[in-house]
């Protein structure tokens, strides 16, 4: 049998949306690698009563270990460490070496706030350091430390491993919450299972939901598998995970996605669009750069999201007015004024006047209707034309190989912009991998990606 | 008493952080403008077990409702519905004339998807028809029907709302969910708070821990308001309910924060920077451009994330490549071979480049080290250079007026590109409100804006 973990996310701002949790999900995914199976993610707001009442769900649920984050800061209203030891009948004490660690940390930020309060600084000081007896100090990343407190002597009960809440200190304290022998002790009998991830893009869910009743049909054993799938940024997920004597069953199920779906099956191996285009301009040497209207530099933001990317990301335009469009892009106002701004000849031309203005391999051009406003009945809100142009890669030699679409996203603006991203990404890769448009006048279909 | 509710959000691919929640924070923002109280928000896999067991929990903790959220698609794992009905003691059954309006909209879709199996999509239509005897269906918006599904008749327990996955599908489906009977009689009782916030920018978290100590040590009943502090994006919130009698309690706590803060406290109303520069632009009638290298276009596309943006966004340039701050925004490269790219005067030029390129009135330029890798000893990871100039604003009439800052940003790529957005935003709203640095050179100083 598994170990099996619960997580405690506190923090009002979290449980009201002021803050976006982003500790949940990367606490599972650790987990998950670990081979620990995780159930519950308990999300709460700072009152006391809240966390020890969750505490108690996952403890009565049997998980072997809870993870906690947040509720470690200097304010009032920060109470994890306490909530903890109570639970675990294990009484809070000052812990002398600990405090003076800290208030060297905090002496380096008095000379970056040389106007704080010495006295505040000193209690929050004394209110991080108290921590439960008996308990493993994880050291402070921040000026928190963390924790791992194991059920009183004598108790039976999960282990509880207590984080602090900003990312970038909860994720190197993980790892060393992981290597203690109190971490190791409650996790014992954890099972290694296999995960494997295929992303397609451009198809719906629905079909995915078809394609799992077809491989139950032929006889395999989906119940051995532990599958999901799901709509992330307009691209299908599915996701499977197996203990290994499984692995067989596995082959025949994704033999089968595979076959059903050679066509929009873009990542057997976990890489996202995202590293896929980097592998692929690094690969070949090539620049890109972009102009993009209705996304506004979304698409730029990121292709720059990745370390390094100043290697072979030019630049970009954010052409968001039609002045801008000439003046930057080179586009002819003619053009916009006959075929209108959202059009796949102005998409195109957007992407040659990227490759222009920044000297890059590769352009893109994104020109379309984010909405709420500006809708029409021919090019309704979620309008967008995308161009791909690749300077020199034309069949004739002379002229730029190129990928144009048309097509029409759903949801509100965010979506709209969001999606349209990610689908620029893809007709980037198409194009790297040797995907042309048809012939003249080809791009102008309407096709709809997704 | 307040009527209590908690949120039980579905989906392997949420708990495992391969998609992100939006629901359950929109969910709570919601209960708590109608009054009701709302503790837990559980975060469960696709298996039925756990979704019960969350179910349970909260029926345990007395809640009045439960929100669910996802879980409602066509596909096998999507079992919601059914493990409400069996929560609730309903039988499930086929709603045929539901059926017939689900077919209506996925003949729509398969308009758009000529190919699709026309057998899969009868399965998931009748999957997705089938509904909790006695409960009320909330018109579906995609192709799922929402559910508000009371106790079975004579039992005594929460009263569950069943509502689908995607947040265009789950938010207008929830204004319909609270207007039925079932849900209003749920939740009587219901407390109506009043709320307010305030944020700041510019100071760490514990100065606010200090204000909260001296407002309790100046007799003030901090235990009568509910009030949660966090970080976020590198702005201080402080957010604080109370019940309507406490007002001026809640009035003798702001005055204090008001007195403590004056100089960081930007917002009261709940107006985020992004909506007081769009405010300030509209109403100045001014236009902005921007020229971005660390930040690769993030911040033009913050700006351009309000609908109606391109009454006052020119564009931008992103200039990741020295060639592209020299070729699009006229730097001149014996300065950038002089004082280095990342410099508070390559700053200066990129904002006078943004205006001279796109025509604008206010120009933002942000160069950096967003990391991990380009630190020097000199120029560590995190420093950003920042400067925001008003066309002909300045003292003399001809040259513009300028806010020029460098400053070191904590945290790994992610967090300095993002927390650099917020930085350039607060820095167009000083300058915008009439800020001005107070002489030449001034600019270049060090300081520490978070």
């Amino acid at each position: 049998m598994s170990a099996r973990a619960g997580i405690v996310v506190t923090g009002t701002e979290v449980l009201t949306g002021r803050v976006a949790d982003r500790n949940g999900p990367w606490l599972a995914e650790r987990l998950r690698e670990l081979g620990v199976d995780q159930a519950h993610t308990i999300v709460v707001g700072d009152r006391p009563a809240e966390v020890r009442e969750a505490l108690g769900w996952l403890a009565q649920a049997g998980v072997d270990v809870i993870i906690t984050s947040g509720g470690l800061g200097p304010t009032e209203d920060d109470l994890t460490a306490a909530v903890v030891a109570e639970f675990q009948g294990r009484p809070m004490a000052l812990d002398e070496p600990l405090e003076g660690r800290i208030w060297t940390i905090l002496e380096g930020l008095r000379a970056r706030w040389p106007d704080l309060d010495e006295e505040a600084i000193r209690r929050s000081n004394r209110k991080q350091a108290m921590v439960p007896e008996g308990a493993t100090v994880l050291e402070p990343v921040g000026t928190a430390p963390g924790l791992v407190v194991p059920p009183a002597d004598g108790a039976v009960g999960p282990t509880v491993v207590v984080l602090p809440g900003p990312p970038r200190e909860l994720r190197p304290m993980w790892s060393t919450a992981v290597e203690t022998d109190a971490f190791r002790a409650a996790t014992t009998g954890a099972t290694t299972y296999r995960q494997h991830m295929l992303r397609m893009f451009g198809i719906p869910e629905s079909e995915i939901a078809e394609t799992l009743v077809r491989a139950r049909d032929a006889g395999i054993d989906l119940d051995a598998l532990e599958i999901t799938t799901c709509l992330r940024r307009g691209e299908v997920e599915v996701v499977t995970r197996y203990e290994p004597p499984q692995q067989a069953t596995y082959d025949a199920f994704e033999a089968i996605v595979r076959d059903r779906h050679a066509g929009t099956l873009f990542s057997d191996d976990g890489t996202s669009v995202d590293e896929q285009v980097a592998g692929l301009l690094r690969s070949s040497g090539l620049t890109i750069a972009t102009a993009e209207s209705c996304t506004g530099g979304l698409l730029a933001g990121r292709l720059t999201d990745l370390a390094g990317s100043s290697d072979y990301v030019r630049g970009g335009l954010v052409v968001y007015s039609d002045a801008a469009k000439v003046a930057l892009a080179g586009v002819d106002p003619e053009l916009i004024a006959r075929v209108g701004a959202v059009s796949v000849e102005v998409a195109e031309a957007l992407a040659d006047g990227a490759i222009a203005a920044l000297d890059a391999d590769v352009g893109v051009g994104i020109t379309g209707i984010a909405g709420p406003g500006g809708g029409t009945p021919d090019k309704p809100v979620g309008t967008v034309c995308f161009s791909v142009a690749l300077r020199g890669g034309g069949e004739d030699g002379g002229g730029p190989a190129r990928l144009t679409r048309r097509v029409v996203l759903p949801g509100g603006r965010f979506d709209v912009r969001d999606r349209s991203t990610t689908v620029a990404m893809h007709l980037v890769r198409r194009l790297l991998r040797g995907e042309r448009d048809g012939g003249p006048g080809s791009g102008s279909e309407d096709r709809a990606e997704t």
